[in-house]
C-alpha cells in the first residue's frame, strides 16, 4: 500500500493530507439548515450536512492531493448516523481515486486488535461470502499495548495490502507527559520508534514499509531523531498550520530522497473559509477555499523539503 | 457514576462484569443459520445474530450482575450495521437496569477526544435538540496521549455523571513492552496510575472516582503496588478466566472495605456453553450456561475478597 500512496504523491507532486475532521463549528450553516430543512433537528440531518460538506471539499481538492485522513472521532460524535458518514466520506474519497487514511488510533490485546483490523483495513467471512467492513486503505495504531497489540494490524496489512501508521510523538502541547519519559537515558518515543522499525521489517513495499509513524509537526528537533531511526517508515504529520508546525520545520521528517513524509492539514484547509486569507470565497465558496489553500500548503511544503 | 456502579455491585454482592465481546467463533451456529436464512449471507444478518446471542445472555444474567461491558471493536469488525449492533447491546442492557461500560479504548488530541466523550458518554446540539449518541454509562481510554487527551473525558464526566476507566497496566502479554519501563527507577504504569489518581481528584463521587484504571489479572503483583497509588480509584479488572488470571490473585485489587474493584470475564461466560464443565447445556442453552458460569465467577471472586 505505501509504494501507492507514494506513486499518488509523486503524480501530484504533493506530500500532503488533508484531514477530513468536520467540527460542528467548521460546518457552514447553510449546509446545515438545508439538511435541518429535510431531517428536522437530528443527528441524521448533522450527518447529511457532514457528508454534503466532504463531498464539496473533495470535489474541489482530489485532482490536488493524494490522500484524504478522515478523523473518525468527529463522525463518532454523532453516533451511529455518524459513523455511516465516515464509511459515506472514505467510499467517495477512493472512488475520486484517492487513498483513505483512517485517524482511527485504534490498538487493544491480540484478538480485539484483530477485530479491528479486520473490520477497517481487512475482511470478514459471513458464509460463503466476504466483505471488506469499513475497507479504509491504512489506518493510525495506539502501541501503549505494544506488540501483540500491533501485530494483527501488520498481518492485515500483508494480508490486503493495506498500511499503518503507529502513533510515537504525538503533536499535542501533553504528549511529553508519558512519551518524553526517560528510559535508560532515552525517551519512550524512541523506544516506540525502535519498534515501529522492527515491526515495519514484516511488511516492506518497495523502498518503504507498510507500518509508518505518527511524529507531530510541532517537535521536529525530535523528528529529525526519529527520521534516523526509523528511516523506512513514512512519518505522517500531523500539527501543520492550525496546530503551530511551520513549514521550515518539515525539512527533517523527509528522507534525501525527498520521501518519507506526508503532511497532514485539517481546520487549516476544510475550514479555509473562516480564515481571514481566504474570506473572499465566504461560506457559500468554502469548497473554493479550500482548493487555494491546499494550493497554498503544497507550495508551502515543497518549499522545505 | 462510580456511586451508580459501586451500589449495583452491593445490591448483587457481584463485583463482576460480564464482557459482551462476540467473536464469530462463539455465535451459536444456530443464531446465525437463522438470522443468514432470513437476511442471507450479509454483515446484516451476523450483526442479527450478535444481537440476539447478546440479548440472550443478558436475559439471563442480568438479575446476577451490575454491569456489561461490549468491546466495540468485536463490533466495528462488521462494519456499520455492527456498530449499530453495538448500540442496540448498549440500550438492551440499560434497559434491564445494567450499567454499561464501553471499552472502547479512545484517546486522542484535545479537541478529538472531546469529540470522542461526546459522542460516547456526552451530548450534543443540533440546532435546539440534544442527544446522547452512544450514551454508554462508562468508556475505557488510553492515556498514551497525556493529560489533554484524558481532561475532555472528564469534563464530561462531570457534566453528565459518567465515568471513565484510564489504561494502566493491560492484561497480555506484551503489556511490559513499554508500560513497564523504568523511569527514574520506577515503571511507566505506575507513573501512569500516579496520573490516574491526579485526574481522579477532579472527579470525586462519593469515596471513590469516576476516574477508575484497567490493570490486568495477569499481574497481581503490579496491581498490588498499583491499589496503593490509587486509593480512590475503582480498578477494572480484565483477564481473568480465559486470559489466566485466578481468583486467588485478584485480593489485591480490592480495598480493605471490600470495594474499589470490579473483575470482568468475556469468554468465559458468553462462550460458557463450549467449556466442558457446562457442556450439558448444549449450544440451544447457551445463555443458561452463561448464568451458571456467572454464579461459578461470583462465587469464586467473593472467596478471594
Amino acid at each position: 500500500m505505501i509504494s501507492k500512496l507514494i506513486k499518488k504523491i509523486e503524480e501530484k507532486d504533493a506530500p500532503i493530507v488533508v484531514g477530513l475532521d468536520p467540527q460542528m463549528s467548521f460546518l457552514p450553516k447553510f449546509l446545515l439548515d438545508e439538511a435541518i430543512k429535510e431531517k428536522g433537528e437530528t443527528l441524521e440531518a448533522a450527518c447529511d450536512a457532514v457528508v454534503k460538506y466532504n463531498k464539496g471539499i473533495i470535489d474541489a481538492t482530489f485532482d490536488l492531493i493524494p490522500a484524504v485522513k478522515p478523523q473518525i472521532a468527529m463522525y463518532e460524535q454523532f453516533g451511529c448516523a455518524g459513523v455511516a458518514a465516515y464509511k459515506e466520506t472514505c467510499d467517495y474519497a477512493k472512488s475520486k481515486g484517492l487513498v483513505v487514511i483512517g485517524d482511527i488510533k485504534r490498538g487493544d490485546i491480540g484478538s480485539t486488535s484483530g477485530a479491528y483490523a479486520t473490520g477497517h483495513i481487512g475482511t470478514i467471512e459471513i458464509g460463503s461470502k466476504t466483505y471488506a467492513p469499513f475497507d479504509e486503505d491504512m489506518v493510525t495504531v495506539n502501541p501503549y499495548l505494544g506488540s501483540d497489540g500491533v501485530q494483527p494490524f501488520i498481518d492485515v496489512c500483508n494480508k490486503c495490502d493495506r498500511g499503518i501508521f503507529v502513533l510515537v510523538k504525538t503533536s499535542n502541547p501533553s504528549s511529553g507527559e508519558f512519551q518524553d519519559r526517560e528510559i535508560d537515558g532515552r525517551p519512550l518515543y524512541e523506544l516506540v520508534g525502535e519498534k515501529v522499525r522492527e515491526w515495519g521489517e514484516a511488511s516492506m513495499d518497495g523502498d518503504y514499509s507498510n507500518v509508518g509513524a505518527v511524529v507531530g509537526a510541532t517537535y521536529p528537533e525530535m523528528g529529525k531523531i526519529l527520521r534516523q531511526i526509523m528511516p523506512k517508515s513514512y512519518i505522517l504529520v500531523p500539527g501543520y498550520g492550525a496546530q503551530g508546525g511551520k513549514a521550515e520545520d518539515l525539512k527533517c521528517f523527509f528522507n534525501s530522497d525527498g520521501l518519507g513524509a506526508i503532511v497532514n492539514s485539517s481546520r487549516g484547509i476544510i475550514a479555509a473559509y473562516k480564515n481571514e486569507k481566504y474570506a473572499k470565497f465566504g461560506e457559500a465558496g468554502y469548497a473554493e477555499a479550500s482548493r487555494e489553500a491546499v494550493k497554498d500548503m503544497i507550495a508551502d511544503i515543497n518549499s522545505a523539503r
